[in-house]
């Protein structure tokens, strides 16, 4: 394991991928299994090196377990509380790694490194799942969809980031259509009410949604769906404009 | 002038402060003139100590130059260019400060220590400017109120800083009605339009406008104002729960 030292990256900063994947109607989230002896589960991270500006180093994070580099990825919140450490989870790391080079002992600098409070940058990421194919990487054991209500417990703060990330994705739906970046480019009135009850935890009145959504003028409807029941197929849609999409639009 | 060593802060990690006031119907953000020789003005920032939360660092960035600490505030974008540094500002600082002890030679470490690359954490607040006194420490030659959309040259990226704050501002108003701290407990309708138009830099239709607050339902009709003629006297407002006010109402 390549324990990063103080002059490859900004010391104390971090960062935390929240990746969010949408499948059989559950909203779910990128969950490592880390490369050591016990059950150490984390999201995504890593460091940001002295010449790296923090996006790039979050699609770099990304792209590592997710093979694609085009993603929609919006910085959420940073983690900043002094009390934030790795200190607990690298003592019972080593506890059950007792093997490892990294040993506070042969390593201490490392390990000291290692040891201070990080400031950590949340980032989120909406991905079209069915174009992932989770990556391991030499610190992972393996990696996987887990659904986002259904989390197992995760190292240091790492459940308290997905809930924000999760808080701050469900504010900017409004704003922004988001949300469409975790479908397929086209799809039915249905799969994007189910998009978004599976986001908001709860069911919507189908007329109240799809009013609300075609108020937004920001669907295009295409042909029907082929199903081979013409009659009862359901309309494809998908975003009018890509663009417009990310953007806010104004306010009042 | 004293320079923060590495033992006292996180490195590399600073924080700025946007902080928001509204007066004569123009929205308006505090702005140092820093004291040394030369026009150097700056937005109030500082650093983290080890032992602080962040947001305890920008209350308390907050609270030296305004003398309040009860204040909205909130974290809205972390500025991490990998080119985001102070060198330029620090070459010019010293060429017209040539007798500061901080010359680079004297004091060699912390100059290094300062001409680092930062990554610096943005924060917004908003006050009611009529309860602030804004007030200099030992790093300001004055410190005053400026009209966001008249402001100087600010030193390395702190007029891009103003620009995503009120950007962010905007964003968050539909969904908080945070502009409401910027006005006094009590206000008019009249007052509160031109507060969002002073936010947006815009007018609105004084029915539309009307309409959408109301239809918030988060204010409270008061008495009517007193002004000598009731019959032409406009009605006051206040909000009706402020706890309220500073959450996001749900979205669907």
């Amino acid at each position: 394991m390549h324990i990063p030292s103080e002059q490859d990256f900004i010391q104390q900063l971090s960062i935390d991928c929240v990746i969010f994947g949408y499948e059989d109607k559950k909203l779910k989230v990128l969950v490592s299994t880390l490369n050591f002896n016990g059950n150490f589960q984390a999201l995504p991270g890593g460091f940001v090196y002295q010449n790296e500006d923090i996006d790039d180093a979050a699609n770099r994070t990304l792209k590592e377990r997710t093979g694609i580099s085009e993603i929609y990825l919006d910085q959420f919140f940073v983690f900043g509380k002094a009390a934030r450490k790795n200190q607990n989870f690298l003592d019972e790391l080593i506890r059950l790694n007792p093997q490892m080079p990294f040993d506070g002992k042969q390593n201490k600098d490392q390990y000291d490194w290692f040891t201070k409070r990080f400031v950590s940058i949340g980032y989120y990421a909406l991905v079209d799942i069915k174009k992932v194919i989770p990556m391991k990487t030499d610190l992972d054991k393996s990696i996987q969809w887990c659904n986002v209500y259904e989390l197992p417990d995760l190292i240091i703060d790492h459940n308290e980031i997905v809930s924000k990330a999760l808080e701050s994705l469900r504010l900017n739906l409004d704003k922004k259509l988001l949300a469409f970046n975790l479908l397929s480019e086209t799809f039915t009135m249905k799969e994007a009410q189910e998009l978004y009850e599976s986001i908001f935890n709860k069911t919507f009145a189908r007329n109240n949604f799809q009013k609300k959504i075609l108020d937004m003028d920001v669907l295009e409807r295409l042909e029907k769906k082929f199903t081979g029941a013409a009659n009862k197929a359901p309309f494809l849609y998908r975003i009018k404009d890509k663009a417009k999409a990310d953007e806010s639009p104004k306010m009042m």
